[in-house]
């Protein structure tokens, strides 16, 4: 199944992306959050759709997708997971998962417009694929990483350089911000996705391709990932984590190359669809 | 008013904190969380307590406290907020705040046990002062901080310094552990704090006292935390911020001093209560 959300921020509906339309399940009578995947909402709702996907109504592709999942309790991260990408920032190649966290209330819809913050000068992308955790993981082995997990999504992992490596500390000044965290358009399940560590993936600005990789590539592997962060904290069903961007973010062009208002970035993943921001100045 | 929530983990009910006794006030139908101060529950709950605080009853001394709040979207730290701190730990005196992010899965009751991780050698306490905030702070001015903050309450930070020093990358992989956040015993609103910096607070491991300070202190002060922090990100209605902690960490010692099963904290901020946790291994 492929999740989505539609409807006006703050007030979406659930939804199914079907082949060639989209339809809303919201008689289902729940969120795509915590308490859904907790209680096996994904069979459930398999089942429910058997019944009743006939009279589902059809969402018009006008409406807005919002994030394929509510808030989740946290967004983690991995950073240079790709050696390529370590080596344009000038960063080491890691020998261990190097973790960060986004705060939740930079995520917002796919095609939702990313704004630049205040002071910033220094806005870049990253494409990511983001895992979304299916049940309560914690000191998970790395063979059963993968019952852990419930999907895959795109996520636009934006990041602000200089309040994330100049500002004195940890990196999360220049991650949280709000809009920083574009993610879907859906949550492709589990069985949509033959393999995720090897999956291209894209990202475009203003029509031109900056990052064209594979998951293939990866330092560390999804299943990796998810066993070596449940090591240190608990990860509550529908949390999210991102496993990192290749090379070809803004800061590792010579000289570098950061947003502007009115710049547009489009990205894609195999299999997990494309989005598309519109950069726009704070106000 | 002193918010308190009890009842056995993930089932609490909200009360309050009275001079001589605690009482049931889960009548009133809500839970102190994003919603409750969202929508000015402080000042409507005050005014139910006018007509329903004779009829609430009381809640046994021997009942378990919860966390005074139900889980934020985020637990934002301040690092290194203690000059005298930042100097044991080796790392120089900030010119900014330095912020991390605690997993929130790591918050539990003030008298929960604290369990230290599967692997850790080096779990280490930290008596902090936390704010919580009342409603959404974005760009926030520091004159204006003041009228964000809800209350405050005890935090023990606990870090595991191999996982948060040592292990590439970030502070999170030792700060987020589950356990690793008592909060309480209650949320003080901001009425009955005079000055949030200038408190008194300390800290027990074993009956010997490691940290013994006052937030006067602070590098950066309350209200200059909340303005900071509000520059990166959107705090919402029920976040906590954690302040930093003094000087006496297990870190700071020399040689270097480390808790272990059985080892009892005890930690307190003037106007704020006292707390106390057992030190388990992890089982």
């Amino acid at each position: 199944m492929k999740l989505i959300r539609f409807g006006t921020e703050g007030n979406e509906k659930i939804g199914i992306q079907l082949e060639n339309k989209r339809i809303d399940v919201s008689a289902f009578g729940e969120d795509y959050d915590e308490k859904f995947f907790e209680t096996n909402g994904l069979d459930r709702l398999k089942d429910w759709l058997k019944v009743n996907e006939a009279t589902c109504t059809t969402v018009d592709d006008s409406v807005r997708l919002g994030s394929p999942i509510g808030r989740p309790s946290k967004l983690v991260c991995v950073g240079l997971n790709y050696a390529k990408h370590a080596e344009e920032t000038g960063a080491k190649v890691p020998t261990e998962p190097v973790l960060f966290f986004k705060s939740t209330t930079a995520i917002v819809g796919p095609n939702d417009n990313v704004m630049i913050p205040k002071n910033s000068l220094k806005t870049d992308w990253e494409v990511e694929l983001a895992v979304v955790i299916g049940k309560k993981a914690s000191y998970v082995s790395l063979e059963d990483a993968d019952d852990y997990i419930a999907g895959y999504l795109l996520h636009n992992d934006v990041s602000e350089r200089a309040f994330q490596i100049e500002k004195e500390g940890q990196w999360c000044k220049g991650k949280g911000c709000d809009t920083f965290a574009p993610l879907g358009p859906f949550l492709a399940t589990k069985d949509e996705i033959k393999d995720p560590n090897n999956l291209e993936l894209w990202l475009e600005v203003n029509g031109k391709r900056l990052q064209h990789s594979s998951t293939s590539d990866f330092i560390f592997n999804v299943q990796e990932v998810v066993s070596y962060i449940s090591q240190f904290m608990t990860l509550l069903p529908g949390d999210v984590i991102s496993t990192g961007t290749p090379f070809g973010v803004g800061l590792g062009f010579k000289p570098p190359m950061y947003l502007k208002a009115g710049d547009v970035m489009r990205l894609g993943i195999e299999g997990l669809g494309v989005s598309e921001q519109n950069v726009v100045a704070y106000n």
